[in-house]
Order: C-alpha cells, then sequence, then structure tokens
C-alpha cells in the first residue's frame, strides 16, 4: 500500500471522508466464531476502511441486504492447463464462482517450453483481474526418460525466484530425489526457503521415516493426501494440508474427519485439476465449499479454507479476511449452502454484479512469447511409411493394456496381426496401433506401440496433451488415420483429434502449448463432448478416451508406457523392446 | 539453516546418519488435536530431524518418561526494564521457566539512552542462550511534555529495521496520534510494513470507527484488551489477542471466554511487566499456563499461545512447534498442570537439567556501550537550598492525591505548612515534599512538588525509575533526607534508596541505565524486600511505594503530575503551578 493510500484509508475509517464503496446491510460471517451479523462494509480504493453501522455513505453504495459477505476466495494448488481454458477465459468462470487469488502450478506448460511458459503465464495473467501467482515447478522434465530440448535447472530459475508473482517452488514430486539428496533439488528447496518463499509438498502415502525427512527439508504443504491416517500424522509433524477436489481426484470425503477445531487453521482446500465441463457447470472453490458444508463442515470452517489458512500459509499480509485495513477482495454470496456469488469485489472493484461478470480485463497478448507459446510443435508432417513396423507372427507382441479410470497399466502378450511382413491394428481382438512423436524435433522420432481397450472400430483418435513431456499421442485402426490426425495437430498446431482415412471427424484446437484453447469456455465444452460422442461411436466406451491416451506416455508409472523412445517398464524401470 | 544442515538433517531423518540428541519415551503433546502419544524425538544439531519409535540412537540419549514435550515458549511482548534484572540474569529464570525466545520492547530503556539503549540490548543479549528480539518502540518521548536529551523521529531509526532482531515497531501507544495522522508516527507505520515487520499495538478500549482507522494502519496486535466485548470486537476485525497476565495488570480471567475453539490460533499470551519476586518465584510463561489450565483451557490451546501463535504472527519460520525440521527448541515438562520444566533444550543443546540451568552464556560487557550505559545520570549533587519553597499561608497548595494500587491521582488543595516562609513537609497531615529532578542536566533541573498517601514519619524514598522518561523522583518527611538519598542515587548512578537525614537506611543499586541491576535476582528481591520492609517502618503503608513513586511523574495520566518543569494537569491539557 503506498503512503498517501494508507492516509486515505485512516481518514475514510474514521469518517472524515468519503469511501468510495459502501457494502450495505450484508450478513457479515466471523470467520472465528460463525456468527453472523448484519451491518455495512466501508471500501477506500482497493481497501476496506471499516465494518459497522456506523458508515452510511460510499460514492457508490450497493444493497446487500441478505447476502453473505464472505472473503475472496484463494485457490492454493492449481494446474489451469487441465482446464484446457486460457488464464483469460479461466478468469471468467473463476471470478463467476468468487475467486480473486489463485496459484498456479504452470508444471504442464513448462515441460512444453521450458521456463519461457511461466514467462507466458505471468506475462499473460498480469491484467487479469484474478491475482494470478505462480508456484515455479520443481521437477522439469518430469522424468529422467524424457526428451526435451531443455532441461530446467537451478541455474537457470533461481533469478526467477526474485519475481513478487512467484512464491515459491512447485509440488516437489520427486520425493526420492529429496530423499536421496540429489543435488539441483536440494538447490531449488534450499534457495527458495533462503528467498523466504514457499515449497509445496506432494508426498502421496509417505509416512513414518521418510516423511520425517522429506519435512526436514522445509516442505510444509500437500495436496496428495488419501486417507485419514496419513492426514493425521502429516498434520501433527507440521504440514499445511491441501484437501484436494479436482475433477479426477475427489479427498474431501475420504478427509473429512479431520476437519476439527483444533486444527483448522492449518487446512486448506484445493482444485489441483478442473476440467472445463465442471468448472463451467459446478464453479471453482465454491463447488467445494457446497460439498463442504452438505457434509456437516461449518461454514465459517469451509470459508477459513479457501481464505484465511492460504494468505496465512503464503504468508499473504491483509488477505483473506474482510476486516479494516485488508484488501477490498469480497464475495458476496446468496447463502451459506450454495455460495453464489452474487456480487465480487476485486481490490475495491466490483468485477461480478448479479452473477454476471463485467470486467474481465485482457491478457496481454502483445507478449514478445504468444508467437513461441502458438508454435511449439516443431515436428515436420509425417508419411505413412513411419509408422511400419515390421513382425514376425511367431514373436510375442508387448502390449498396453488399458485398466478404464487409472493411469496404471497393464502389460499384455501375443502374437501381432500381420499383413504381409507388416504389423496391423487388430480391431477384432481390440489390439491398435500407438505412436508417440516427439513435438520438438523437425525429423520425427517416433515411438511404435499397441494397445488394448480403445475399442475403436474404425478410424483414429490424437492428441498434443500428453503427461508430462506433452509429445504427440495418437492410435488408431489404420495407419492413414492415424497419419491424417497426427499431421492435422501439426498443421493447427496443437489440439484433440479424430480421423477417419483422410476425414477429420472432429477437432478441438489448443493452441496455446499445444494444452490449450484460445477459444471461449463453451466452445471448448461443445466441441469436446462432439469429439467424445464421436469417439463412442467409433465403438471407445472408455469415459474420457483424450485423458486416457494422454497418460500412456507417462513412463513412471507402472507397467507398460510408450514413449517417443518406444516402450518404458516401469516394473524394470529401463526401455524395453516391441518384442518379448 | 545453512545447506550443509539441511542435507545432514535430512540424512539423519531417514536414519542413515546418528542424531546428535535423542530424546527417548516423552510424551509427545499434538497441539492440533490435544492427544498425548508416547514417542521418541531425535535432533540433529539445531533441529527436530523425526518424530517416532523408529529412532533409538543418539550422540546423547535424554530418557523423558513421563516428561511431556512441549515447543520452547516465546515471550511476544515483555518490556524487561520492569523485572529490575539483567537481560543475563532474566534470561537464567526465563530458560528455568521453559522460555526459548523472548521479543521485549524496550520503551524504558529508550526513554534514559536514546537509539543507544536499543543498541546496548541489542549487543548484551547476542550471546544469551534465550533469542532475544526487540521491538523499536515508537513512542519515544512518551509525552510531548518530557524534557529529554534526543527525540527519536523515523528518520534516525529507520536504518534499524535492517536488523534481523529488530522485529517491529513496538506499541503503538500513541493512538491519538495515528488517528490523526501525525506525520513522523506515520512514517514509522508505513516504512515498518514496507519492510515487511509486524507493528505492535496498544489501544486500550478502542473501538468502532476509531479502531477500524487504526487497523486500517495495519496494527494488527493489542495486549491491553480488558474485556469481553473489546476482545470479540477485535478478534473480529483481525487483530491477534495478546492476553496479558503480568504482575501489575492480569486479564486471563476477563478474557478466558474468548479462547474458543474456532479462534485459537489468533490467541497469544504475554507478560508486559513482570516484577523479579514473581519472576523468580512463580515463573515466566509457564505461570500463566499453569492458572489457564487450572481454569479449564484445554492444555494444547495454552501450550499453542505461547508457541506456534506468536511463531505466526511474528512470521517466524520452523519454530513453534516439535516437528520435523522445526528448530530444536524442546520443553519437556513434569505435567500439564504445573508445566515445570525439567529439561529445556535449546536449538539443540541442553540447556535446563534436572531444573537446573547448565549454560546460560554471558551478557557481551565489552559492549563499547556498556560505559554509556553506567553513566545515565549526569546531574550534579544537589544541596537543600535548591528545595527550598516559599509560601503564603494565605493560599492554597496544590497537592497529588494518591489513590492506592492505581496510577491515576486527585488534585487536592489545602493551606501549607509553612517554617518562616517556607513551605515544608506536614507528617501529621501526611502532605510531604515531592521532587523531580532532570537526570540528563548537569545543573538541576527540579520540579517541586506535594504529595498525600505516602505516610512516612519520618526519613525520605527516591528511585531513579520514573515513568517514562525516568528522570529522579523524591518524596520525604525533610528536606535533608531527600537530598541525601537523591546525592546517593546520583553517586551510584542508579537505584532505588530510603534515608533518614544524612543516614541511607536501604539501597538497591540500578547501574544499568539507572533502571536495572547488575545484580543476581535473589539479591536484588532481598534487597527489594529490605527496603518496602523498611518504608513500612516509616510509616508507609503502600504496597510498594516504589512503584507508585515511579509513575507520579506520567503527565498524560489523570489528575495531577509533577515533572522536572512543575505540575502537569492532565484535565486542564497543561503544567499548572503549585499555588491554585
Amino acid at each position: 500500500m503506498e503512503k498517501n493510500n494508507l492516509i486515505s484509508l485512516i481518514k475514510v475509517a474514521k469518517g472524515e471522508k468519503k469511501g468510495s464503496l459502501l457494502i450495505k446491510n450484508c450478513l457479515f460471517l466471523n470467520l472465528f466464531n460463525g456468527e453472523i451479523e448484519e451491518t455495512n462494509i466501508l471500501i477506500d480504493n482497493e481497501y476496506i476502511a471499516g465494518i459497522g453501522r456506523e458508515y452510511n455513505e460510499g460514492e457508490r453504495v450497493i444493497d446487500a441486504k441478505n447476502l453473505y459477505a464472505l472473503p475472496g476466495f484463494i485457490e492454493s494448488h492449481i494446474h489451469i492447463e487441465s482446464s484446457l481454458l486460457s488464464l483469460e477465459e479461466f478468469s471468467y468462470y473463476a471470478l463467476l464462482s468468487g475467486t480473486t487469488t489463485c496459484i498456479c502450478d504452470p508444471h504442464e506448460i513448462t515441460n512444453v517450453l521450458g521456463i519461457d511458459g511461466i514467462k507466458y503465464f505471468l506475462k499473460a495473467s498480469e491484467h487479469l483481474l484474478v491475482s494470478f501467482y505462480f508456484y515455479f515447478p520443481s521437477c522439469v522434465p518430469a522424468t529422467p526418460f524424457e526428451d526435451l530440448p531443455f532441461k530446467i535447472t537451478f541455474s537457470n530459475f533461481s533469478y526467477l525466484l526474485k519475481n513478487k508473482r512467484i512464491i515459491g517452488l512447485g509440488e516437489v514430486m520427486n520425493f526420492p530425489g529429496v530423499l536421496s539428496l540429489e543435488k539441483d533439488l536440494i538447490n531449488k528447496i534450499y534457495y527458495t526457503q533462503k528467498v523466504n518463499k514457499v515449497i509445496d509438498g506432494h508426498s502421496p502415502l509417505l509416512l513414518g521415516k521418510d516423511l520425517n525427512a522429506y519435512l526436514s527439508s522445509g516442505i510444509y504443504s500437500d495436496h496428495e493426501i488419501t486417507n485419514l491416517k496419513e492426514a493425521s500424522e502429516k498434520l501433527k509433524k507440521g504440514m499445511y494440508l491441501m484437501i484436494r477436489e479436482g475433477s479426477a481426484a475427489k479427498n474431501f470425503l475420504d478427509l473429512k474427519e479431520i476437519i476439527k477445531e483444533g486444527a483448522i487453521d492449518r487446512l486448506i482446500f484445493v482444485s489441483d485439476d478442473i476440467h472445463p465441463e465442471e468448472l463451467i457447470n459446478f464453479g471453482h472453490l465454491n463447488r467445494i465449499l457446497k460439498k463442504a458444508v452438505s457434509n456437516n463442515i461449518p461454514a465459517h470452517f469451509a470459508v477459513r479454507m479457501v481464505s484465511l489458512n492460504p494468505a496465512n500459509f503464503f504468508g499473504f499480509k491483509r488477505l483473506g479476511l474482510v476486516a479494516p485495513g485488508y484488501k477490498a477482495d469480497i464475495n458476496l454470496v446468496n447463502n451459506l449452502k450454495d455460495f453464489k456469488t452474487i456480487y465480487l469485489i476485486k481490490e475495491g472493484k466490483v468485477v461480478v454484479e448479479n452473477g454476471k461478470v463485467l470486467d474481465i480485463k485482457k491478457e496481454s497478448y502483445k507478449s514478445f512469447l504468444s508467437k513461441k507459446v502458438y508454435h511449439t510443435i516443431k515436428v515436420k508432417r509425417i508419411k505413412e511409411e513411419v509408422l511400419k513396423v515390421l513382425g514376425n507372427k511367431s514373436r510375442l507382441l508387448r502390449v498396453i493394456k488399458i485398466i478404464p479410470n487409472q493411469i496404471i497399466t497393464e502389460e499384455l502378450l501375443t502374437y501381432p496381426k500381420l499383413e504381409k511382413d507388416w504389423v496391423v491394428s487388430d480391431k477384432e481382438r481390440d489390439i491398435l496401433k500407438l505412436v508417440v512423436i516427439n513435438r520438438h524435433k523437425k525429423e520425427a522420432q517416433i515411438g511404435i506401440g499397441f494397445v488394448n481397450g480403445f475399442n475403436l472400430k474404425e478410424g483414429a483418435i490424437a492428441s498434443s496433451v500428453c503427461h508430462d513431456s506433452h509429445h504427440l499421442i495418437a492410435c488408431g485402426v489404420d495407419d492413414e488415420s492415424i497419419v491424417s490426425a497426427i499431421n492435422k495437430i501439426i498443421e493447427e498446431q496443437g489440439g484433440l483429434c479424430i480421423t477417419n482415412k483422410k476425414e477429420i471427424l472432429g477437432f478441438l484446437p489448443l493452441k496455446i502449448a499445444g494444452l490449450m484453447a484460445n477459444l471461449k469456455a463453451t466452445e471448448v465444452v461443445n466441441n469436446l463432448n462432439f469429439l467424445l460422442n464421436l469417439a463412442k461411436k467409433l465403438g471407445c466406451q472408455l469415459e474420457n478416451p483424450f485423458i486416457t491416451l494422454s497418460f500412456l506416455a507417462l513412463p513412471v508409472i507402472p507397467e507398460l508406457k510408450l514413449t517417443d523412445k518406444g516402450y518404458f517398464s516401469a516394473k524394470n524401470w529401463q526401455f524395453v523392446s516391441l518384442w518379448s
């Protein structure tokens, strides 16, 4: 706060100067005891000057009769990329949901663009009305087996820590690396603490000595907790528990018993990943609060978990509370069951009114990075020849067997279907060709395998979202369909595609790093639903084949995965051949 | 933490390296749910590596069977000067009481020595085992009516804010100055926040708009809260409530209802002022915890209020919790009723064992400041003539009427007792001469008045502790006694004195800035008790005449006070004459 703002704020609070905005007759929720009191809130520019019936005028007055005044919500851990939306479009729905601050881990875009991905997010979000902060991703590349054109080491990111909007080090997934004291990782952890910023944890099921060692390094948050025993131990040992309710993983119901009074200040709700349909139909953090109170969590506890508690964890002063001298981020909701935002005030400005976003500001597209961000697929169009695989009916073929709704797979051994000497997809047995193509190399570096579980009867599906390195991935019943799907994605510089032979049956462009769409959220959802229906028509019964496909190239997940360098077996922790 | 310590800590936690200290079989108190669990705690140098039965060896092993493991206690607001002890001697009893961190407001010594007083405290405490931090006093001189040789403005202290051990701005008592936007005070407040440090509040009974204005300035703590209504409003509006249990003011019983679970993380216990007898006989913060649990406050709440909560308020990372990666400040107590410290571990070292302090380290007396600190009384010896006051039996004399155990006074008007034309003490009517002498000026600047309430039948009492400017103050039945008492204090450079005529009946030297003794606490207490008995023998029935005396020169307290420039009437807010 500037000095003149400080002086003005004091004057307004004293009643010697008119405030910029008066919220009248709102129901103030006391986060410390749950009491509700009808009162007025006076704002001076970006800050709250005072709370009380004493205040009766302001340059603007909102009558908030029957509306509950809550702090603007704070998201503490999310990968925006999973929404397939631009930061700008995400912001629109975040504001509608009462979110005013958002801490993102740009892990996916960084895997595609390196540090430029973070710089792009910083730049693209700087004028948006949601206050965006970013973790610096700690684990790029995600594994030593990923073939990226860059490697992010401490030495080439440390300067970014100075940036006020880089609030710390992103989820340290590589807990074995912490325990084994990997030099570069320890440097990242050490220097992040040295500049007094937070380190975000990721330590599923880690307990006992290993947990102690992980904590000793200075990592005091975790959003991967899935059971009460784990939650109790992590809470006891000093961790802030980030209880995740995302689109994929939902942990609240398993953990709700931990939401007790004595520990309330150590608990935070986070989304981690949210899919566009859920965001636009059910909202952002308000969606979690609704579920919490319907499960008998007191409203003032649930609200603390997305306001004051995150503010304390991140060390944000004057944020997360409706109180004098605090940022005027105020969320006026219809009730404490649905948490529907009627008005949202962000730094003293009304940005949502009667459930409509008034102003969202623009992404700064003029970013010098946009060109890079819109051209992330370097590989040239491919021809069918490059997908051909010589086979031999007497040798067993390795096949990835999908387990529906899980990212782990099994290895299947079977005899190949041959045409002449070429191994081809066998739709009768549902053994389809799977290809992963390095997006960064002009001359295609292609890994070829086979997959069971998609059940396509014709055509191919392909995607440029492919965890964690986000190469191009496709599977199909014939090479022609695979090639046309891959080439469409190459031409469009990213997207989700379904083809049949030469014909493009459906396509969702994801122009931003091949991960996110520069479209309205509604278009994205409609387009995505169209693709999902198409896949069903072609025979695929998976709930979301694109998400299933996107995890088939993540080598560290058991049992068998395909990379641009061929099969990798997490069981044997090495690359393995197509043939057993 | 240095990088090699970080690496070592992780190794020890993993069990790959022997820890420096293992605490076996202790009863670990979970601060978040009150659960108690018998377990082991492993320490590596200054930090806690892990908690758990898995750990069974360390270079040193303490069997803590039946002892409760708590974090070292944190004092969040105290004026050490009120203990009359040196920092070193205070530390001794603080350690015995389980205190490992102490945040002091050096308001008194700063009134005597200016910035040198703070520099002296910083220097004197730098090697002590209690971690001392200091507020920068916001209000020196305390009032515009105090005649000090210096004035502390923002411009001459701002550089000190850089010091890591200056944690913020001390209690902003001058809340009218905040509300009226006094330039220098606003600068202090503004820049303290700019460097991201805390501002400590002091706003007794401030509510409504004025409280909003005070909070808006960024002041979010208060230790002057005396009733529940005030506590609820201040909590609701974002303040950390520092519940005071000092030797003079005790607020816990009036506020205990506020210690509810939903608010537990916002509550802190503080001492503010503690007298030496209470410290050595009843302890420091443990004294407050004992009272709290005997009043049905759950032990884990009471402990949080002197450990994790203050650590969060001040932004101390890795402090205030017994958890992996946290500072190994561990207080092993006999039970959760008496909180008697059996072992105290400070930064991994055992400093108290079986209730005995092993090592306390020394004050750095070689401080270049010591000479200054030991010579703070510049005024030359005085002679009886300078105390003579011409009178006139027909004019009414102004007399300060003491109200026992209060610092407010009343004004009494009566006819003087004269000898020749001189006004003299009248022990029959208990109207005694009172003098205040500026300690800083070679040529005595003396204020002379009269006081009712001491009831001395002979002799005089005098002190160099005299709030807030700490000039010399004395009252007595004859000038000879007053002069010998004052001159004794001048010769000894500070102390409490009782005389009868030329004879020094009792004297407690306070060589450190004339406020604190460079003696053992036991000597101080014995000496003080001797003086208090003497005063009774001389006829004074006040509980502690030295404390009463020390507040008679504080001009801003109603109704009538005496300064080195004569009477000041808070009722009229101006200096008034001896004669009505």
